[in-house]
This record gives C-alpha cells, structure tokens and sequence, in this order.
C-alpha cells in the first residue's frame, strides 16, 4: 500500500471552482434568485421557554403584498426518523423546531413565517403577527436542567439509556450511554497519582460565513424544486420529503455553492417552511436568515461539564480513568453526547475506565454538528488532565503521552480493535520538530494536546463519463467545501492517465447525482474517493474491453497503464491504445462509456494529531496570543496536500477561538447578548500566526489510496493544547473555556 | 414479442414537465437571465452573395456600453470534422457560417456581433460597424447553380462522389450518391405503362415556435457554461469544442426547455458567438434571434427537383424505377441528398432501378434537418407517380401499393434486407378504414400516400438512481420535445414496478449526463430508451443482489417478478421482497444503488405509413381545405399513446403546410420576402381538421419492448397526398409545391 507510486495524487493542482469563486462569479444560497419570486420572513420567539396559547395571523394576512404566512399548523408533527449513516434523524423534533407547536423551546425559535412582494412588507407582516404566550422558567444549564424540581422541556421524555436505565418521573436528560473496561476501582488503587478535574465549555457556533438560505419553487403538481446552500441535499430532500409527507422523488434540491457549513448546514431549518410557503402562494420563495438568526435559531455545538478522575503509575503508564460527560443538545434531544463518549479515551491505553455520558435538554437552540462534533470538549478534559499528569510526574508531555499511545491492534474504547493507525508517529513526529525545542520568552509558554476522531465513511455515488476528446466528466453529490472536486477530479485523473485539468467534477442535484450522505463526518474524500476511484475504474475496464473489441482478444486479457490500453501475447504484434486513441471510437466501438460506483462504507480510518501552541500573555490584562502553532496530524494519504493543510490550518483556527475567545453569552431569561461577530469573537488573520502543518501518512487499508480523512481531527487538540500553554506561562490551570482576557485575569488574581 | 404483456406501456398519464409548461413556468432560451448578463446582437449581411473586403468596428468599439465586438477573425476556420452519428459535421464550414470570413453567402448571414448592456445599445453599436462588400451574382436555383458559367460560391469545392467521379473544373455540386439494382432499360422494356415526371418543392422552415436563443458565461479561466435551446447539448458542446480549439470538458451545456426543434435545433448558430463575446467581456452574453433572422439564418430544409420515371405491368407489377434527385444544400454542402435517395424508392420492391442524388450549394441559408430530413420531397416524387400510374391502370391506389409493397426479407434499394416491418399491415389498416370509402361532395378528391424513414438509433446513456423510499430518479441528456420524459419514466416503472409518478424523470446537463446524440432522427423512445431499460434493469439486478445478501443466497437465484425480489427454493421459507421494502435497506444491505447504460445502436426499425386525405377545393379561387385526414402508421410499440398520436399528428400537420401553403420567397437578389408568420403561411389549429391516427404495432426486435421510433415518418406522406387529392378534385397532376391558391388557379385556368 505505502509503496503505491502515484503521478497525480500528492500535487496541487489549481481546483476548478477557484476562479468562479475569488473572483464571486460563484452562486451561494442567497444568490438564486427566480422571476415572481417572494421573500419570506420568519418571526421568532422572544421567550427562551414559553407555552403558545394563540396565534393570530388575520392582520398580517390581510396586508397588501402578503402571499403566504403558516405558523406549526402547518408543519404537521411526524411521528418517524430518518436515517442518516448509522443515525436517525427524528422528524417530529425537526418538525416542531421548524415551527413551534405548543411551546417556544429557546429564544429565537421560529412561530410563524410570511412571503411577501417584498422583504420589507414581509417584515412588517409578521410584526403584525400576534402571539399569545405564557411564559415559562427556562432552563440555561446542565445544572438547572438536572436540578430537583426543574421546569421539564417536554412533558413525556424519557431517557434513552445504553445499557438501558429505568426514567424516575420528568426529566431533561433525554440520553446516557455507558462504556467500561476492567476493574476502574482496583485500577485507581493501582496508581501512584490520581488527578481529578472539572471542565466546563460554553456554547460556540460553528461560524461559517455563509448564513443559512434557500428558495423554493412548488408546482400545482405540488413537486417542488429547492436552491440551498446545505452539506446535504439529500438529507434536505429526505428530511423535507419525510416532514411533509412527499415522495422523495417529488423533491429536487439543488445544492449551490456553499460558504462553510462545518456540521451546521446539515439540518433544515428553512427549506420545509420555504416549501410550503411557495405551495400556498404558488410562487418561488426565498428565506434568507441574518447572521442574528443563525446565532439564535441555528444549530451551535454543545455547552458541556466533564468530570474526569485519571490514575498513572510513576513511570507515567495509565492505570484507570473515570469520566463523566453531560452535553447541552438545545431545545431538543440529540447532542453529540455519545460520540463525546467515544473518543474521549481513544487516544490512550487504559486497562480500566468507567465513561458515563449525558444528553441534556436546555432552552437553547437544538445544536448540530460542529466539526468532529463531542470531541474537542472531551479532548479538552483528557488533555489537560493528562499535562497535570505529566507536570506532577515531571514527565515530558510527550513521552508520557507516547508511552500511552494506542497503537495497531490496540482495543478502542467503543469496541474494535483499532487497524493501522497513525498516533505514534505523529507523536514521534512532534518530539522531532523544531518547535518542541524552540526557545521561549519570558512571557511565553508551550502546550500539547492530542485529537482523535472516527472519521465516517457511509453512502457515495459517483458517475464518470468519457467524452470523445479523451476528457471526462464526474458528477458526485456532495457539496465541495474543502476543495473535494479537485481532489475527486484527481482521483480520476490518476486512474485513467489524464490531466487534472481535463476531468470535470461536478456537483450534482438530486436528480442527477446517486444517493450519497452529506459533506461532512470528513468522509467525502475518502468515501465518496472510493465511489470515484471505482467508477473511473469501471470506465477503464470499459475502455479495455474496447480495445479488446478492436484487437479481437478477450477483454481480460488487455493490461492497462499509464492511460493506455496494452496488448496481450495473443496481439503482440499491436501498438498499445492510449485513452485519447479509444476514446474518438467509443461510438464505434459499443457506444459511450459511463462508468459508475455506489459505495456504502461502515468503517473509515481513525484520525489522529497532535498540536504544539506557543501562546504569549499579558498578564496585566489577561489578553493571549497565540505566536507560534504546528499542528502533526496522519491523514492516511494527502491526495491534495494543499487542501489537506488547509484543512488542519482552518481546523486549529477554529478550535483557539472556542479555546480563547468564542461564547454565546445568555442573559437570565435566556437571550443570547452577542448575536454578532462584533461581539461574538471570532478569530481572523490578524489573530493568529501561520499555522504549520505536518502530514503524516500512514495508509489507510480501507481506502484504495489510503486516504483516511483529514477536516475534523484537527479541531480536537486546540482546546486543551492553548489551555496548557496558559498554564505554562501562568501556573494556573484553566479549567473552563474560552480563556478570554477577563477571565484569564480573573484567574490570575485568584490564584496571586 | 408480441406477446409481451405490459402495466405501464401503452397508459396515457400526464407528463411530468406538463404543468410547468402549461402554467408557464417551463425555462425556454430567452428566459435564462444572469446577474451583469449583457445581450448581444448580430449584423448580418444584407447581399446574398458578396465578398467581404473590410469591416471596421472602431465606432462601434468606443461606444459607452459596448463590451465586446467580433467579427470573423475571432472564430478559426478548423480544418476538421464532428462526428454525428455516421454523419460527420464540417467544423470549418459551421465556423464560416457562424461568421462570414471572406465571402457572404446568403442574405442574412452573420458578419459581425455586439454584446453590450442593452439590447438598444448593442443594436446601435452594431449599425455603427462598416462592412465593404463586393457584391457577386447570387446562385438561386438548382438551375442558376448548375448552369455554365455559373456564379461559384466556394472556389475549392469537389464533388464528393459515391461511387468515385471526377471534378471538371469549379463546380457548385458539393456531392452525388448513386444507387442501382438489375437492368433499367431492360425493366422499363418490360413495363406495361412508363410514367416520367419532374417535381418541384420549395426551400420550407421547421416553423418552430421558438427561434434560437442562448446565453453564455465564460470565466476567467476559459470554461464555459451555456445555457440553449437545443436538440443536442452534447452536440453544441462539441461543436462549441471544436471551433474554437477548447476541450469538451470546459464547456457545459445546460439544455433549456425546447419550444420545438424538428432538425432545425441541431446546428450550433449563436453559442459559439456567446461563448467568444463573454470571453471578450468577462460577463454572460444572451443571444436571441427574431422570428425573422430565423427564417432567414437559420437552417430551412431543401429545395428540390425530382425526376422520376417508373414502369409498371398491366397488373400494376413495378418492373423499373429510374430517378434524379437534386437538393439545395444553401451556402454550404450537406443537403439531405443521400437520405432522399435511399428512401425514395424504400417502399416498393423494384427490380431495377436507377437513383442518382445531388448536393447542390446555392446562395441561401445552409440547410438544416427538418423531419425526416430529405424523405417528403422524395415521397412527394414517388407517391405522385404511383398515383398516376394506378389512375393510368385504374387500379385501386392502395391495392397497387400492397402488390409492390415490401415485406420483412425484401432488400431495401440503400442495401440491407429489412426485418420484421408493417407496412403491408399499414395498408391493409388503410383499406379497412371507414375513412377510405366514406362518400365524398363533389368539391371534395381523396389521396393517399405512404412514407418511409430509417429511424434513428445512435449512442444514449441514462442513470436510474433508486431513492430510500422506493421512488426513482432517472438521468438522460435528451431535451424533451415530445414527451420523452414521461415515455422514459414509463419504461422505468414498467421494470422496476413502480409507478410512474414515482419515478422523476430529468434532463441532465453534459456534464451530469452520460454521453448522448441529439433528441431527433425519432431516436429518443428507441436509443435512449434502451438504455433506460437497461439502465433500469441494472437496479433490478442489483435489488435481486441485495435480496440475495439478505436471504443469504446466491443473487443469481433470485427472481424478479411485479415489483418483487422472489426467494429461490433454498430460502422457500422466505417471504419475496417488495422493491419498497428493499430500498429503505439500501445503505446497509451495500449502499446506494445507482443502475447506469450507455447503448450505441447503429441499426433501428423502419417506419412506413399511409395517410389518408381529403381536399375541399373552390375551383374559383384555388382555395383548398383538408376537410378529413386519416394517418395510419406502424410504430413498433407505442409506449404512451397519447405522445404517439400527438407526433403522427404534428407530423401530418406540418407535411399539410408544406403541400399546401410553405415557401420560401426570394427576389431576385435572394432577399426573402416573407419572413415572418404573417407572410410565410403555416398552417394553424383553425386550418385543420382532427387528424385520425391508426396506430399499428409491428413489434422491432431490436428493442425490449418493440419501439421503431415515431416521430419523423408522418411528415413524409402528407405531401404527396395532398396532391393526389388536389388531382382527384381537380383533375390536374400539380408537381410543383406549395398548392396555394394562386398555383393551383393557374393550373386549373392551364387546364382549362
């Protein structure tokens, strides 16, 4: 595998959607726009918990311009789920966060909808919407959500347990899940050390700067054609299908380009409203959320509380953890608290632990995916837990971490035994780089902290076609956001011979594209690249049975190589057919030459980095900066090593802002007080240094490349890796996101 | 074959695409609109022949609003062809046509193109641009072209012959294919009865509703999107390649709706300007032409002359055919001179004949296919005489039809032996038909006239993708003109066992189609259906697959029946398994299931027909009405009726215009004067009777269902039906078209 010698794969070449899109010729959600086409305005609670006793839409109705205005009658309740990967989505929930029902379930959450001539009379439309609410305690925490007596989000909710556990009476936590592994108590009495912390970590946004936005256009017929900027146009078109009761098929969704998403263009929150809008006004409606909205009524990730006990012995090996997770999911169920589970101990061989894992509900927006969604938090306690660890037993961070290391073989803390796997290497790797060693100043210090994560694999379709002058078009169904179409374009390339250059991809619709899962869980590259690498295959294997045609031979006997078809023994005589030579006969030769491959891959290669900060701070104002970051990271195979740092760059960079900065920051009745990236403090450029990357490959056996999936891994060590460099520079130990200059100066003070 | 029995095929459900058309939703060319687009116009030559010797675009160049001008320099003459097909189209002649580079060689043709911000400026603009003409004798006829001393429009033509003949000196005969069989002169000796005559049809227009329009956008990169009207996508996309020296890759071509083609949407005759003027400007270009420089410059359908001469026993047994055969090509070769005279005698088995057939360039717009292309003036020729001869034998005009007719192991006078064919049943139909001795007034003649056309097979691919729900999504890259979306979703859900609403039908784009020829040569239901067949039967095998996987069997032991997966006898414990059940397993039972073909289908079914007509003529004026119309055809397998009789419909429609009214009017300087419907007569809905179908089902063996295509065989016989019931009225043979008013008083004052 690691000896496979490529010509294409390993370059970096320019993507063919960059001209369109530095030079804004790209069309994004909020671009499309449709002759007739209305505007459509959402109104919002403005109660974080709040009972609906009426709503009456007869003024707004009746304002010149209003076409269409729909309230949670409209969206009825639907008692399914929809399946996503090994996940399923329910419907109800989705329904009822589309439009409240019966109860206003977080500040922001949508009440009603109006499409009008204008946005302008669609605002003033639904600010003639009276709703009627009684308003109730809300519930802002893990605290006050678990607390005695705690006003309950939904009447009938039940825990859903593994192993399965028995609901005493109302409750908000909707989820638990439990791992363990040996004796934890014996392992614990086993250990020279035993450190024992809690963290904490605040809701963040995944910030992408596109804000939600779609159009819909229904039919009399009642099918209907969506525009939107998704990771997912098939779980749009499921999930719309699956809330309104249509067949799939009557659905068309059109994916535009898309800017950003990182787990949070996945659910919909527009689309289903914007459907039925246009079916009452029976014309094209657009919904387009402001940046306010998509703070408020969008899908962030998960405020959390993790407790975590870690033993060692002397020489730094690990003898036992225990650790328990609570994960805010918003107004409805469904927080990344498993996967929190998971991977929280991934990194490390423990003979013993004990893992506990909770779902919560709040009165906050119900949180999507955020890139490696449950793992930065559960990372951000392990990792700086086991730096304590290291500082105690004055062993260097990364020995003690490299001593610990899973490798091949090993059993991961959900179950399998782990294939090859690259955390050693990327450890070694880091022990070696200059950084480790570098010199620091006074008001400088250096932490490390290590990432996993799964990756996915899950369902992909790709279609090759050959086109007579030897190029070929691909058509995949996933939304490039990371530069995934040069990448499939190259997989193509590399596997018939061509220039990148000369291959099309495409991002098809749903009509037009096989099934395939969303741009997410970073398995485009990897599944979606094996659905492409076989159905390139499939037009090679056409091509040689071409050119078998051509020679009279058997189709098995034809070799190829190198973009040419070879001649068996039986035609030595005969010159090698090159595809530019087979391809201006395909209609000659049996017709033209499609190839396809539909894939479903349940397993994927695990990912794993390592981060070095170097983070500078004033100690007068508590402000920090980051000066130096490398970020190691295996990545299985680099098919375009361009995009591959990109991605460990633009991971990092969001995870020192949720480290330093970022926080929705709630009032008492549950209102966000920084709606706005003004206030919502994001990282830009002028924030952060160069981010260095190093690729480590160690191939992946489930992928024909090795290819094991790049995005999310390298937003898990952040956290903890400038949490440790703080306590590096400052001696205190941080153990509550983000470490924003007050707090860091409050934490100085505290500690003299 | 026959005995097929089938749930879907052969039901008449409404189209998917019919309420958008019907409420006006549908995109046409000129509906596309992009942000900054600018709009183009064309200068066009106003000699029919003249040679250019300057243009100066200066003032044009430097008016505000004006982005880009072009003029021949800025399309290279390739020396290279396009294969279509067998055909082969001359990429250097499309690019002359395009844009003029030394010579005009019609009224109308292209010199020069604007692109600016308004319409109004662009016009402007392109007034303001000075082209210096030589002007040149113009060459108008078959006999001004083939006249000594005639005007030469391209210096270097040669004939192309079959077989080979020699060039003397200039000449404006582009090519001449000769086809013979036994002994002519003996034949004519032996017959009873010789009849000769020579026809005469005029330069016609497709006439459809919709005249040329495109847009496109080049980026900075070079690629190329286009958004047209068009038959053939793939067509314009290579073309587009092709003349300007671009891979087929970087150009995509999004088909729009098409309010009608005919043949006439084949030919690429503003995208290429489009896609230079955008890269000029850096901004999207729409080019539309008017109803006049449609007509104009746009490709009609030839002008002929016919002679023929045909000798038949006292029994009406045809013993000897001989025939000349000379089409206008316009400005540049490529008259359907072959076709016509490999159809002209398709019908009757002759024992000897002589057909020669000429491509004559004239001085007026390059040719197009129209329907049938070539057939209804050979036809006109044939059908004409056969009716003569049956008035000179007094035998039955359909009788003396069957006697000669060919059946299934006759030779067909372009070469092989036909297969299983229906025209015998057609004219057994016909006689049987109560429209066939129904009484006449005394105003009123019958005629009737059969046709023949080869029908088209060439390359097709379509994509079946099966959703999680059981609905299906199907991808071919045929714009639909006469319900080929719904006949195609129909086939899909005849295999798979499912309704047709549930299965979307879409027009992919070049790049999320697999390769496929233009929607016409009646090629759609047979090629591309094939492929849809099979495309779908891909999904059923690998449905039986997944069944298979979860019966634990081998897939090749189960059975497919009624929309279910049936368990072999080693699972007889098994229940079978519905494709609605089987679908929502996709993902796990291997993932998606995406069924793919690409087909290239050199032969087809032959398709005869006999109309039936009747004329009302008011011998005072010359004004005559079809007053009842019968078209009686063998289709193969009519898989939606409706469609089947909507084209044998249009078809009639369209051969009535042609025989009663259509023309193209040239002045002396080949100016036409009528162009615009108000002039240029077409016949509308108050203009004809309902035309009576008669579908006859002959089944095709080399279609799973049967189908031989539909489209183009009805145009064949109206002409000459016509005019045999103009003669069975008047008394009068009419060999020259149209029998408008004027001709057909002349020819009864001629009479007497």
């Amino acid at each position: 595998m690691s000896e496979q010698t490529f010509t294409t794969v390993g370059t970096r070449p320019i993507r063919h959607d960059g001209v369109d899109k530095v030079t804004g010729r790209a069309n994004y959600g909020a671009d499309i726009s449709l002759p007739r086409m209305l505007h459509g305005v959402v109104l919002r609670s403005p109660h974080a918990h709040a009972r609906i006793l009426s709503i009456d839409t007869t003024r707004a109705r009746s304002m010149p311009g209003v076409k269409a205005v729909v309230t949670g009658r409209d969206i009825p309740l639907v008692q399914a789920k929809l399946a996503m990967g090994e996940a399923a989505l329910d419907l109800r929930d989705m329904g009822d966060n589309l439009l409240a029902h019966d109860k206003a379930l977080y500040h922001g959450h949508a009440v009603a909808a109006v499409a009008a001539t204008s946005l302008d009379v669609a605002d003033q439309a639904a600010r003639q919407i009276v709703v009627t609410y009684e308003v109730l305690r809300p519930v802002l925490s893990i605290e006050q959500a678990t607390a005695r007596n705690a006003p309950i989000l939904h009447e009938g909710l039940k825990t859903i347990g593994r192993p399965t556990i028995e609901t005493k009476g109302p409750t908000n936590i909707a989820g638990k899940l439990e791992l363990k592994l040996g004796d934890v108590e014996r392992g614990f009495t086993e250990a020279d050390v035993v450190i024992e912390r809690e963290f904490r970590t605040p809701t963040v946004h995944q910030g992408y700067i596109e804000p939600h936005a779609c159009v819909a256009q229904t039919g009399e017929d009642g099918r209907a054609t969506v525009w939107t900027t998704t990771q997912g146009p098939f779980v749009v078109r499921d999930a719309c299908a699956g809330i309104l009761g249509m067949d799939a098929a009557r659905i068309k969704v059109i994916p535009t380009e898309i800017g950003g998403g990182f787990g949070g263009k996945i659910p919909v929150y527009l689309e289903p409203l914007a459907i039925v809008l246009s079916r009452k006004a029976q014309r094209p409606v657009k919904l387009v959320m402001s940046r306010e909205d998509d703070f408020r009524a969008s899908g962030p990730t998960s405020a959390t509380v993790i407790r975590m006990k870690l033993g060692a012995k002397r020489d730094g090996t690990l003898t036992a953890a225990s650790t328990s997770l609570w994960y805010e999911a918003g107004a409805y169920k469904g927080s990344p608290f498993g996967a929190g589970a998971m991977c929280v101990l991934a990194c490390y061989r423990i003979p013993n632990f004990f893992i506990e894992s909770y779902d919560v509900v709040v009165n906050k927006p119900k949180v999507a995916a955020y890139r490696a969604p449950g793992s930065p938090m559960a990372a951000f306690a392990i990792e700086s837990v086991m730096d304590e660890l290291a500082e105690t037993l004055a062993v260097d961070p990364i020995a003690i971490r490299l001593k610990n290391a899973v490798v091949e073989g090993d059993r991961a803390p959900y179950g399998p035994s782990y294939g090859p796997i690259g955390l050693k290497q990327v450890l070694v790797a880091a022990a070696a780089h200059p950084h480790w060693k570098a010199p620091l100043a006074d008001s400088q210090g250096r932490g490390v902290a290590c990432g996993f994560w799964f990756n996915a694999g899950m369902s992909s379709s790709a279609t090759v076609t050959l086109n007579a002058d030897g190029s070929a078009s691909l058509v995949t169904g996933n939304p490039d956001i990371g530069g995934t179409r040069v990448a499939q374009a190259m997989m193509v390339a590399e596997e018939l011979g061509i220039e990148v250059d000369r291959v099309r991809p495409c991002v098809g619709d749903t009509d037009s594209a096989g099934f395939t899962d969303v741009t997410g869980g970073s398995r485009v590259c990897y599944a979606t690249g094996a659905a492409v690498i076989q159905a390139a295959r499939d037009v090679k294997d056409q091509l040689r049975a071409r050119a078998a045609k051509i020679w009279d031979v058997q189709p098995d006997a034809v070799g190829w190589n190198n973009g040419c078809a070879l001649p068996p023994g039986a035609a030595a005589d005969r010159q090698p057919l090159s595809l530019t030579e087979l391809a201006p006969q395909m209609a000659k030769t049996g017709g033209p030459i499609v190839g396809r491959a539909a894939v479903n891959l349940p397993m994927a290669g695990p990912g794993f980095a390592i981060h070095i900060c170097d983070l500078e701070v004033d100690r007068g104002t508590g402000k920090s900066k980051v000066v130096r970051y490398t970020a190691l990271q295996d990545v299985g195979r680099a098919v375009h090593p361009g995009f591959v740092e990109g991605q460990m760059q633009g991971g990092a960079a969001q995870g020192i802002g949720w480290a330093l900065n970022e926080e929705y920051i709630f009032d008492e009745n549950g209102v966000m007080e920084n709606a706005g990236f003004l206030d919502y403090r994001m990282p830009v450029t002028s924030d952060l240094p160069m981010i260095d990357t190093v690729i480590v490959e160690v191939a992946n056996p489930l992928h024909p490349y090795g290819v094991r999936g790049v995005g999310e891994v390298p937003i898990v060590p952040p956290l903890a890796a400038v949490a440790n460099a703080m306590h590096a520079v400052t001696g205190v130990r941080f153990t509550r996101l983000p470490l924003s200059p007050p707090r860091v100066l409050e934490g100085l003070v505290a500690a003299g």
